[in-house]
């Protein structure tokens, strides 16, 4: 869980109405100026908005629409920019509002840009080519595979429209660096539309833009796309197929008459993105193994400090933000670090900022959810700790939200089951005490792209589970005014082998770092959750262990051991203490013969 | 599970194929006649339709535009009979056949009918009213309810179109015997459009058909409601609410212009119907306890007939429809028995006939799958029994089954939760040694209505669960050629308990008949799988007790009393014996008590 970022540039909310927060819709009349937002933005929208603005605070699309329909008059319009919004949005807001007289109105001209003077230019770095010894998946073999998956279709598409700037990143193995954190690019492939003066020499080369066969790439003005796809369409037989999930308006609605367009929710390059391939696999899962390293050096530092009282959310965001940065093929981090303490934890989307950056202290629960970027993948992880006394019902909540993470984590299902059929596993253990959390259960991560990659994940608008597809999975609980709780581990899913049947799948979690003991009332979990539990602190010893060796961190490496020894049941707690104390002796042994 | 029913006259295909399953499709042109049906159809449309037609094995829209995209040149039209898509169905075939330009022509005369000459009349009963000390809730205080949602509504419909058949039977509490097993009779409302010669004085003074206040109903006739609702739509100011999932594409596609329409997926009446009033679910578990009554009846008579080798699967269906009969308010089977032994058990639709009818026999598992309608409720029951020694896999198979049904029954989740995301429990227990089924885990059942009453369910289109409604939760798992097994029971949301929340259900199971002890391997139940079904087994014997004694049926009792002996932990099996043997003395001292 973390904000989706934009560039300074499209920052165009905030420079209207001063609310810098991630989700928001705004609306100005003649009279009147609204903004929407859901309820982890009401108290900084109070804050950050002046007294020409009302703040709306049920944020749904019905909210905005029966608003609408109560300010404006019937037979009237209402402006949009089609750029900003997705097909699928678009139909939501036309659903509402046609029926009762309120016409839509496209403005591709955006009227906020006409009168920002000041507005931020483009980020002046250019594209960048990924190696070919790190994805080892050209991009002429990704555009054939492409091109299969068009000719296998019976309504014969002559083009893929990619709107979503990471199917063009991921197609030609590129990358860029306008938006924060998301090293994706401004583009438009029907061929390719970028901004042509900022594509070096070397790339033009690299994508065969100078020939005329059927592996070369066209490059045109980003501005143009408008008019180059209206040129395209006036082609006889020509049927251009797009995801209206990601395509905006602006392009959709050039597509008429209607049997030059043929919709699937997803394109078929987000679909094949979704699958990884070996080698995408293979890497994924090391950049997590470097990942783990600096997040134990973060809960290792922060059980020394934390009781010293000098630390702080701001100090330990900084901290896990440079840890990363020593790892090989870092990109810097994938989002900004959330470093919540007691009860700012219970804000979703909180980070740390030095007004609000409370002291760690060992007398409150502390979340931290960090990722990086590094040249071979995406890391997203959460971890929840007490360095104190927790209390009776935080430990509760912890051992359950833990549960909802195993049993989503072990739990075997055919191939072609859709995450949000099996979702409620990360809740179940919550609501069997009528607790609950009001996010999402997780979401896919790619090759050094975004961490928040669709289609994947546990949405009811994912795509179904196929072997080679990483999601995090993240329950959490949270108490207002209090504390918060989240655990989050990204999961890969791999075949799994069972008695009777084939093409199953389960998740093997690729995130490696232990889960806070203290936390854990082991008396809650079945056997088969301890049994998990155990086999994944194993792996994380043999995974993880030798990665700390070989970066020559000894006091990690013991630190990793004394929380991976391994659980016993409940009910036999005077060999569980003896076995952890043997467990924190042997590590440093087992060390010294390795070293 | 069951078959869906049709009247006579409205049985085209068969009447034009041959083929008499429950779902196909039939596309004709000028060279080729066609037939879609799904697997459990194949064998039955293979015997049954000649060399005129061909049969296509993947009945989904995609196969059947796809052929037609094949067939028909672009640009040509395909018509259809509008009153049999629903507005949904209608969009999807458009959604597919429109970008390759082949035209959907709405024709509302059906050319079948033009030349089935002998086409069979109307059925010649007249609908009925329930009596009032039966449902409770009059149709002016229903009418009062669906009024209050049209003025909550922000669109402000004037009218709401019913055109299923149960919305209008639901919302005046009328019944009817159009259909075989359903109790519903023709019918639309805007106002009510029936067959009026077929409306007796007694519903019609019932109906207040001759005042003009505001509960009056005028009656139309059926045939006039196309021509009255175009004559609704010519005022201004009118908006008609219309659920696209059961509108008819008919009555659909006359309401323009666009604010004249308000669209939601199911109409404001069915999902009122879906939530049971205090009355309704009172009445509807009464219905089964008695119910339970007939299924003990039939296991009973089996157990003693089976190992005599002289009954069939027709003399087993015969027996229990002769048992429901009996029963108070009995208005005959809800659907035609599923009666399976061995291999026929895995088809999943089968119900047997002279020519397929299997003996029964301790060497085979036997499923039956049956229901009653009675004047306050309909049932729908599934067991699956083995006289004899069934093997290893029969009993993990019908534990896993078991498992599955109990771990939805007992689930506790937020009010609102939708059944698709709890649907996956009925399977978990099976995936995890590679085991699955097929069909959907339950559908809703009324108050002497449909036996699948929407839109409540586990299907992704079924409605969130509230408090107050039936469904049924049906796993399975089938062997071809070898054994079929189903448990499938009606159960209740209610209110749970929790320790920390508020606003969780769970299931209460209202069907009350023991599963087959000898088919149950207690070592795989969880200990909560095992006190649940304690727990149930208590419930039996407390609730379908008394009512097996006030009806003098003591070997009955017995029956039940030596089937509901509560289970011990595995590995306790000394225990257990002595305990199920306890559990056999017992009851006859218990019956003498009460007696």
């Amino acid at each position: 869980m973390d904000s989706e970022y934009i560039a300074p540039r499209d920052a165009r909310l905030a420079w209207m109405s001063g609310f810098t927060g991630s989700a928001g819709t705004a609306v100005i009349t003649q009279n009147k100026a609204v903004l929407w937002t859901d309820s982890r933005y009401w108290i900084q929208a109070e804050r950050q908005i002046d007294c020409n603005w009302e703040l709306q605070r049920d944020a749904s699309t019905r909210s905005i629409t029966n608003w609408l329909i109560l300010e404006i008059p019937e037979g009237d319009q209402v402006g949009f920019d089609p750029f900003l919004f997705s097909v699928d949005t678009f139909d939501v807001y036309n659903t509402n509002l046609a029926p009762a007289g309120r016409i839509l109105k496209s403005i591709p001209d955006n009227l906020v840009d006409k009168i920002w003077t000041d507005r931020p230019p483009l980020p002046s770095d250019n594209p960048t080519r990924l190696p070919d010894s790190v994805i080892e998946r050209t991009w002429p073999v990704k555009v054939e595979q492409i091109r299969a998956q068009m000719s296998d279709n019976p309504y014969k598409p002559t083009a893929v429209l990619l709107s979503a700037l990471d199917e063009t990143a991921w197609l030609f193995n590129l990358r860029g660096n306008d938006i924060p954190f998301n090293p994706f690019f401004y583009s438009y492939t029907l061929l390719l539309f970028v901004h042509v003066e900022r594509i070096t020499e070397e790339l033009k080369l690299y994508l065969n833009t100078s020939c005329f066969h059927s592996y070369c790439v066209q490059l045109l003005e980003y501005s143009s796309v408008r008019s180059y796809l209206q040129t395209y369409l006036k082609n006889s037989n020509v049927r251009v197929w797009v995801g209206t999930e990601y395509t905006n308006q602006a392009l959709y609605e050039l597509i008429t008459p209607e049997d030059k367009l043929l919709t699937s929710t997803y394109s078929p390059v987000l679909t094949a993105k979704a699958v990884k391939d070996a080698t995408e696999q293979r890497i994924l899962k090391e950049a997590h193994v470097r990942d783990a390293v600096a997040v134990m050096q973060l809960l290792l530092w922060l059980e020394k400090k934390a009781p010293e009282g000098t630390e702080t959310e701001l100090t330990a965001a900084h901290f896990v933000d440079q840890c990363r940065s020593k790892q090989k093929n870092s990109r810097g981090p994938s989002f900004e670090t959330i470093s919540a303490s007691g009860p700012n934890a219970a804000l979703a989307h909180y980070s740390p900022s030095n007004e609000t950056a409370r002291k760690l202290s060992v007398n409150e629960m502390y979340l931290v959810d960090s990722g990086g970027q590094y040249l071979d993948g995406t890391t997203d992880i959460t971890r929840t700790v007490h360095w104190g006394n927790p209390t009776d019902f935080q430990k509760e909540a912890y051992t359950r939200v833990l549960m909802g993470n195993i049993e989503i984590s072990r739990t075997i299902f055919p191939s072609g089951t859709r995450g949000v059929n099996i979702e409620m596993l990360g809740r179940r253990a919550l609501w069997e005490v009528g607790l609950n959390y009001g996010h999402g259960t997780g979401h896919g991560v790619g090759n050094y792209f975004g961490v928040h990659e669709w289609p994947v994940g546990f949405q009811s608008n994912n795509i179904a589970f196929q072997e080679g597809m990483f999601t995090s999975i993240e329950p959490g609980y949270y108490k207002e005014n209090d504390f918060g709780i989240r655990i989050e581990d990204i999961a890969v899913t791999v075949p799994a082998t069972t008695k009777h049947g084939n093409n199953y799948l389960t998740f093997e979690t690729v995130s490696l770092v232990p889960y806070d003991r203290k936390l854990i009332n082991t008396s809650l979990l079945s056997s088969e959750q301890l049994h998990w539990l155990n086999k994944y602190y194993e792996t994380i010893r043999s995974v993880v262990g030798p990665e700390l060796e070989k970066q020559g961190l000894k006091e990690e490496y013991d630190w990793m051991m004394k929380h991976t020894a391994p659980f016993l049941r409940a009910g036999a707690s005077a060999v569980i203490s003896s076995f952890a104390l043997l467990a924190t002796v042997l590590p440093s042994v087992f060390l010294h013969n390795l070293l």
